[in-house]
């Protein structure tokens, strides 16, 4: 069961993420994300070709800070790993998120052929500002 | 130089940046900061004790997102190395910080016994969301 503050943060707002991945020379990567959540996972939307899902494959290793958009004190710092990605519904889903965080019924930044992949981070240790 | 969007984000608003790093297992670390620049550096203000200092005294590779904080979509994600971390200065680095972003003439939530210290960061790659 995920962390409820984790889960509200991810969940209740248009709140955003920082999620860090080592790149394949040891150094750190970090970028900034759109965020969803259900009872067990956070999911991180993102497109084939860019760092992040490289990095994931070869370290699934993730440290996500999700931030009140609004009251950026109010935060919360989970270490996870990255347990599946996937292609399937990731389009769906990347619209659903433009809806949540743009008001809008299709994620409007989609380049042609494009693949979006939706990653599933378990979250397991939480630190909390709230 | 410093690349002027990036000294702007860092100076002209109250704006945000994630910072990560590589913990000694080698896994990322990401917390979100205030953030400082001059004319050649990016600064962050941090606190004897916590991972990101003992991070980057190991490995001083590094990567920062700084972000709007009144518009998330306008970022600059940043790559560089900390070529210096300070005592000196530290203390009031941190007051003029909470001066910028808090409005206060003192940092409210120093600790007893805290030891402030100041990195110094060198760009060393941009990419830009404008």
């Amino acid at each position: 069961m995920m962390d409820e503050f984790v889960y509200k943060l991810c969940t209740e707002d248009k709140n955003f993420a920082a999620i860090a991945t080592v790149m394949p020379d040891g150094s750190p990567h970090v970028s900034i994300v759109w965020i969803d959540a259900d009872e067990d996972y956070i999911y991180v939307n993102t497109a084939e070709g860019r760092a992040k899902p490289e990095n994931l494959r070869r370290d699934n290793r993730v440290a996500v800070s999700i931030f009140d958009a609004d009251n950026l004190y109010k935060q919360a710092m989970v270490k996870g790993t990255a347990v599946e990605d996937t292609e399937t519904d990731a389009e769906e889903h990347i619209h659903r998120m433009a809806k949540k965080y743009l008001g809008l019924e299709k994620y409007p930044h989609g380049k042609p052929d494009e693949i979006r992949i939706v990653f599933k981070i378990k979250p397991e240790s939480v630190f909390k500002l709230e």
